[in-house]
């Protein structure tokens, strides 16, 4: 039998046993609507909220900037859209990169169908925004600048604290799709002038179809999936309350444990590298630069020189 | 102690631990991206299309006319923003009821918004829709008739087949909420021209966060959550293999056991109604009529007549 060593943990990583422990109540016992006001509502209502706390502290926001969502992607809509539709008195322009996830590049589309107009900077090799291009393409109009924390494929960090600070003084809102970063990169919200978050649970060892948006409190937006109260009437829906547990659980394991887990994981990806320029010639290491997810390799091989390596099929 | 027995199926169940088994194996083992190509990305994408292939079979849809969501509510948002937007050059009339949930009624205030015009039929004292009343208010502009199934607080089952027959006559779209039929009537989508159905997991014993529209093929529809490519690029991001598994299995079990479920059903609630009949005068049973869910009891107490009842707090 094959031994799979899986690599792919930008995708999506497996639920830790600890974070499905705290999820299986959940399902069959303690099932009630975090509507309902009799017991077994209140008690998925306190195990949200314990959610809600967890996910606060690991960005070092307040508790109520803090909106349950069904995946990063829907966060990603929930501030672009929720935010640009809401603020188009104050202006129509906003600033992005081209090497975004596309649930920013498509919902970006979807705003310049709607009568917004993007700008997508261009990144350098190393994929890095140019702070130098960025300041320019500020407009008076400018209401959102959205950069990624990481990257999902280069695992490029962003200068995220110089576009915050940048956003900040031209009093332009600053979203960052975290969702490679969370669980990788100690965040602080505050003191990098992030605005507006995304994050999904299952890049951090937490389940899939669950993720969470942090939206400074003050910001107006439209909510995207529109119906009930839930999420203080900005995200209807019955609550998720095992995905939203499952979430809370893992990234308090994952923000409690970043310098240990980058320690480990750097210690991986080296021994993984050493032996890949060991064993091919002239392989190229992509976005070699310090300021990079330890968790990330991102290489090309010649051509022709794979051929020890047997196909996986 | 005391002893809770829950009577609040409407508002959601737990789930059964069959269920809550089918969907074991996809947090902590087969934990793979259904969007990856290698083998534990397979086996994600092999148990969601055996889930849709579930509900086409549950609801008489073909397989590519289902498309899984988060919730009912996102179900909801998908088929009336997502057909009234795509379809806006054809009209901008929509007609639905007063007693719709509210993931339908507030959706229907945003489509206003946007600039189109809702008819909201009165229903009569057991939660009717007058079918002569919505004959009068097709316009040579309605694009789309939503009504729901079932009410979630009455029971009432609507006249499903004569809407969709009328809807279908007029060349219009007919899109019902079917959240609390599901598990309860068989329907069949293709004999009750229905052209899009929303339902919710959590209802008929599966998980909460996960639900599903069939969209009937040929129909055009704006995505609601942009982004990836999943869903057929209609609705974005990672997949919740497990939450997806779950309601593939609750459905398979909740439709294979209408009949006998509804007989017991019944029978607990005709019991309850006696006993509650027996013991309090002047008891109301609000919507005492025929074509209503067997699960649900709306009864109005005379005031100062609960005196041998507790309050449960």
């Amino acid at each position: 039998m094959e031994r799979i060593i899986y690599c792919d943990h930008s995708a999506t990583t497996p639920v830790k046993r600890e974070v499905l422990n705290a999820m299986l109540p959940y399902f069959c016992d303690n099932f009630g609507n975090a509507s309902a006001t009799y017991s077994i509502g209140r008690k998925s209502r306190i195990a949200i909220e314990k959610s809600r706390e967890n996910v606060a502290k690991a960005i070092k926001s307040e508790v109520n900037e803090i909106y349950f969502t069904s995946s990063g992607s829907e966060a990603d809509n929930m501030i672009l859209l929720g935010i640009a539709r809401a603020n188009r008195k104050k202006g129509k322009h906003i600033i992005t990169s081209k090497i975004e996830h596309l649930a920013v590049l498509n919902t970006c589309k979807e705003l310049e169908k709607e009568g917004f107009e993007v700008t997508y900077l261009d990144v350098d090799s190393n994929g890095v925004v140019d702070i130098t291009k960025l300041k320019s393409a500020i407009r008076i109009d400018t209401i959102l600048i959205s950069i990624m924390f990481a990257n999902n494929e280069l695992g490029t960090i962003q200068q995220i604290d110089e576009i915050g600070k940048i956003a900040r003084e031209n009093n332009i809102l600053f979203h960052t799709d975290a969702v490679q970063a969370i669980g990788n990169v100690d965040i602080n919200v505050k003191e990098l002038n992030i605005d507006a978050l995304a994050m999904s649970a299952h890049k951090f060892y937490g389940p899939k179809g669950i993720g969470a948006a942090y939206i400074r409190s003050g910001i107006i937006f439209d909510p995207v999936i529109i119906g009930g109260h839930q999420e203080h009437c900005k995200r209807a829906g019955t609550e998720n309350v095992a995905g939203i547990v499952g979430l809370g659980k893992a990234i308090e394991i994952a923000t409690s444990n970043i310098n240990m887990h980058n320690k480990k994981v750097s210690m991986l990806r080296d021994t993984l590298l050493n032996k890949l320029e060991n064993s091919i010639d002239n392989i190229i290491v992509n976005a070699n630069i310090p300021n990079k997810l330890p968790s990330n390799i991102n290489i090309s091989f010649p051509r022709n020189r794979c051929k020890k390596f047997t196909t996986y099929a």
